[in-house]
């Protein structure tokens, strides 16, 4: 029941509850020991604010909810490829997994060969068409 | 009067709010035609989060005093170089200025071959002396 597939989904329906305040549609969760402890997704116009990238957001609030900076044993689920910004906030959280649904292969980390913390492990396609498709779609609308 | 010493001396007493605090001292401020529109310390312990980097409360500071989440026309003066989080916020930003006291050659982006905004003017090594000894005495003191 726990799948990869099934977290993924879960962000899946951040990244619409963005899209339905006309953001950015991406969305991820934060699971540890098959629980969901944190949620996020884009709110950069709502809050006029560049870092409010779903993955910050998330970040911090699984810290809350932990009592700790620190998110080991922590799987982050995210249905777009993190940007250089959440790829550093990642590093420093030293969070043990980072699944990604469709890759960003002009503003993600991986093509700037920026490594997450050494103990983290990272897997990507999960979702990848479903969670491809809202980001493409978004932007094809507001074209 | 206005010189980039004189910014950069803020964003040591800022840097210094920080040590007071036991966290690692390293600050900012924000200007925008010589006048300081945000400022930012290091508060990672205080808020047990690995976000809360001076840099990335000053960005969000700064939008929020701006109404606007672009910082065109800002300029950062910060007493340590940005780590990669920081570089890609700032990149978000697109703000115009980066000021840097000290170098860090491990933890900051220039060595990763990092690139802020296209539009983002970048100097280095402004009273650098005084914030890299505030950084170097702290880790030299915890050790």
């Amino acid at each position: 029941m726990f799948s990869h597939e099934y977290f993924m989904k879960m962000a899946l329906q951040e990244a619409e509850a963005a899209k339905n305040l006309d953001e950015v549609p991406i969305g991820c969760v934060i699971v540890m020991k098959d629980r969901v402890i944190a949620r996020g997704h884009n709110l950069t116009e709502q809050l006029n604010d560049v870092t409010a990238h779903a993955e910050m957001q998330a970040i911090t609030s699984a810290a809350n909810f932990l009592g700790g900076k620190y998110l080991k044993d922590c799987t982050l689920y995210v249905t777009l490829e993190p940007c250089v910004m959440c790829a550093g906030a990642l590093t420093w959280s030293q969070i043990s997994k980072v699944v990604i649904g469709a890759r960003d292969e002009k503003r993600g980390f991986i093509n700037k060969n920026l490594q997450l913390h050494p103990k983290t492990e990272i897997i990507t396609g999960i979702l990848e068409n479903e969670c491809s498709v809202l980001v493409k779609e978004f932007f094809k609308e507001k074209r």
